[in-house]
């Protein structure tokens, strides 16, 4: 028997309709990448996205058409995001900071048939042009007076195609399973694979991460998105941020130090989003300065594990709560989270770090179970650690246009992560699959021996990858980059390290590199390096 | 084009999953209906849900069927919203304050298969037994020891039920527009409608309450529904402390003040719901004896418009922020709220008092509108005022086996409401539609009228109603159930009430009665009262 409520699709226009009608005069502030600082209203937006949105339908787009972005975190950016998905069509967000030829292929893959692009990534796009076989035109995001001088012909301008159009536009209703953002993964191995986004993953997802036990997004909030928008949709603030009618504030393509604090502090910012190297630069420059950020309730860290460094300086500095996430492009990305509980927030904190750099517990929606390399679940004692499997309703069922069932196994994503779950709900990575040590049948965890390194004040980057032994198969060696000046010894490191991990975790020798390999997004290369030193220890 | 998201349904069961893997030991407490307290977790909980779902299989349920309850907030009724929906049957939750015919008339109509009856009901229903045609079974829901004395044959025993049953069982998998739970409206005419909750709406209205505009429910919460469980759902707080894996409080068949102080201040509680009626008792009480409600940090107030004296109290005896929200046993009940935000926080009491009167703003997923006579929309300038359309997926589209279409009208449902909606999204009820007063082609509110009445100190209750008038079609007259030992004239009442309300709104007779009349839910019953005073203004 099917109830009988009103059958009305949870879609991304509906999200830009609320905000306009309930919190029509709450802000979207932003930098511009010509510089300056624009300021409106969500009324505006909704105006603009409209006139976008007849503008698109006059170059012929139609529904299901992917848009590409090359973009920073911009109004303009938000109005393609709410804009194209609204129409019907398929925001796909390209990440700028991949390789050309990674560029390229990502477009002819999506065969994008429009692409949008910060006067920034003109040049960028201008070697690729005769690669790109599907795009119909390129728009570049600025005004008329602002039109770069270009190799790249028939340009046309973001403002002028606005300003031809009027904002009158009924925003068409269709099916909710329908495809809405494409983003692509940005993997060490392999082209990169594309995660096909629906309406309702998004407004679930978003709905979500609102939560008082997730982010805790309401009408009060200031949020800040430092976390790209080509990067899992800024992990889905945007279309929370309207959700709710919080205000908004984009830093555009400035994302230093003084920029973020200068945002910060004019626009009192309450929540901020971001990786842990925006944070390193932020803090770096506070510190200097010997400011603190007095508005910032708390700041959401994910993409990379946040040292226990950096979650008592927020604390202890600044009075921040850093909330520590974790997710994936193929999660939307919200998998888990550390949210600023109550229970947390009465801990002492010795004993709340700990707890803090877990990497949280799952909110409603989201199912983890760990299993062992014959599938069987695991125990949620915090202890047993085997390949952590997600599922569900923003989870991605595959990638887009590939096969890949290895990763997608009875409803369940194969997220390449290792990880414990302890009986409290909190799940803790380990370590990605490929980068975990077996030592003599035992595992030892790269990135929590990177992370204690890493509490050492000469160490700039550290990466501990296992390499081959005779008597225990694989041992760990630390690599380290040290910061400009600092000296220190092998004996020094194994010292400091000492009581902070398991004795036998202890590494079999500490190598110093100038430069550790890098993947496009900032990656560690540990592959590369595996290769590199698979002799090391048994050469010596 | 699709999205390449899992599809992976919104079901009641997963809520219940979701509870006892990230929050296995947070409590649900309950006021046992044969007195003493019942404590146990989501773990305990979630066990006994499928016991419930293996005895319900055993007893020939299927998917679909109609199971009713006639019982208080507590433990097991609980149990029953999660096991009689999680395995795809319909909670059908009976209010026992309906009069005896409306009972059978609602268990008949909806074709229930089982009801489940607390002690205190059983004597309710055996004079009504021979009338329930569709019934196989009553389960009285305590264990042998407490099982009573009945003229009602074959009774069965909820805990002998659940002890002859395993706890291993899969919830099925089915379509989230399912049917999950049915609730009649006890409108002041007519035989009661019934509204068919699925699972979708169900969990869309559960996370749409979480978040933190609205009622800020989490992990960190411990939840009082006074609001009974056969009342809209208690308001869908059961769904959504389970999301959120918040403790629970239930308070079984005691709402009187010192049972609910009790509770309150030994579990700690944080955020209670219920009708102002309830916490009239209870402010009393506690005046009574001098204390304060600390655990309380917010109190939800809906069913029926909370006077200003009440949100005053709260706030400046118990330092309680008084949530009003307004909603519909058809709108799941979640229409509007006036969340305790920041700007509300920081405004001057006396600014924020006759915003906090408002119902409030609606939640993401709600769409609200005003319209004249002929469907034209109206402005949102807070003065315009018409006819309230709603329009959600957690609104009903059609009532359970009823043909009414007059109420769903393009995709809205006419709530019968008159209200305003200010530019900042605040919505008023005006008052119901029938009941509004028309003096002279202008608009009177009866509701604001007898809130102000309600303010004088003599005053018990009060109701406005519109009677003829030559001059004016139609003029307010003012009837007043005094309290006892208090004196009061009609013209203190007109001075008292001067400069409270518009002048030409001021009452045109004041007539003091012992009683007023009432629907079995307390409502009151205007109708009845127009047709006793048609000609009271006319015959004077």
């Amino acid at each position: 028997m099917q109830g009988q409520m009103m059958n009305r699709p949870l879609l991304i226009s509906g999200l830009l309709e609320y905000a306009e009608q309930v919190y029509p005069n709450s802000e979207i502030v932003s930098r511009q990448v010509e510089g300056g600082i624009h300021r409106y209203t969500y009324t505006d937006a909704g105006k603009r996205c409209r006139q976008l949105a007849n503008a698109l339908t006059k170059l012929g787009v139609e529904q299901g058409d992917r848009i590409g972005t090359l973009a920073w975190n911009t109004n303009r950016h938000y109005e393609l995001y709410m804009g194209v998905s609204g129409m019907g069509a398929i925001t796909h967000t390209v990440n700028p900071r991949l390789f050309p030829e990674q560029i390229s292929y990502i477009i002819n893959h999506a065969e994008d048939r429009l692409l949008f692009v910060d006067l920034t990534f003109v040049p960028l796009l201008e070697p690729l042009a005769d690669q790109l076989t599907t795009l119909q035109g390129i728009v570049v995001m600025t005004d008329r007076a602002h039109m770069p001088e270009s190799s790249l012909e028939g340009l046309l301008c973001y403002e002028e195609l606005l300003d031809a159009e009027s904002d009158d536009y009924d925003w068409p209703t269709f099916s909710e399973e329908s495809a809405a953002a494409l983003c692509y993964t940005s993997g060490t191995t392999g082209n990169p694979k594309g995660v096909l986004y629906s309406h309702r993953s998004t407004i679930l997802h978003a709905q979500a991460i609102c939560q008082p036990q997730a982010i805790n997004i309401s009408c009060d909030s200031t949020i800040l998105p430092v976390v790209p928008m080509f990067h899992v949709c800024a992990w889905g603030s945007p279309y929370a941020a309207t959700l709710t009618g919080a205000k908004m504030v984009f830093p555009g393509p400035q994302m230093d130090g003084p920029s973020l604090h200068e945002l910060i502090e004019t626009e009192k910012v309450t929540l901020a989003l971001g990786v842990p190297t925006i944070w390193m630069g932020l803090l770096a420059y506070m510190d200097e300065i010997g400011k603190t950020l007095d508005s910032v309730e708390s700041v959401v860290v994910g993409g990379a594990a946040a040292p226990v460094s950096m979650i008592q300086k927020f604390q202890e500095t600044h009075d921040i709560f850093l909330i520590h996430a974790w997710g994936m492009t193929e999660t939307s990305p919200l998998g888990t989270i550390s949210s600023c509980s109550r229970e947390m927030k009465s801990m002492p904190l010795a004993e709340r770090y700990p707890l803090q750099q877990k990497q949280g517990r799952p909110i409603y929606g989201v199912s983890l179970k760990i299993v062992d390399d014959d599938g069987v679940e695991l125990a949620r004692d915090g202890v047993a650690f085997g390949r952590l499997l997600i599922t569900g309703p923003w989870v991605a069922e595959s990638y887009f246009r590939e096969d890949h069932p290895e990763n997608f196994i009875d409803g369940w994503f194969d997220t390449g992560d290792v990880a414990t779950i302890d009986p409290q709900g909190y799940m803790q990575i380990v370590d990605r699959r490929k980068d975990v040590i077996k030592s003599g049948g035992e595992w030892i965890s790269s990135i929590e021996l990177e992370n204690a390194a890493l509490g050492h004040p000469a160490v700039a980057e550290s990466c501990v990858i296992g390499v081959a032994h005779k008597k225990w198969d694989e041992r760990p060696i630390l690599l380290i980059v040290k910061k400009l000046g600092e000296a220190i010894s092998q004996d020094d490191m194994i010292e400091f390290l000492t009581g902070k991990v398991a004795k036998w975790w202890l590494p079999d020798a500490v190598v110093f590199v100038d430069e550790l390999p890098h993947t496009a997004t900032g990656k560690l290369l540990k592959m590369t390096l595996r290769e590199e030193y698979q002799s090391y220890l048994l050469d010596r």
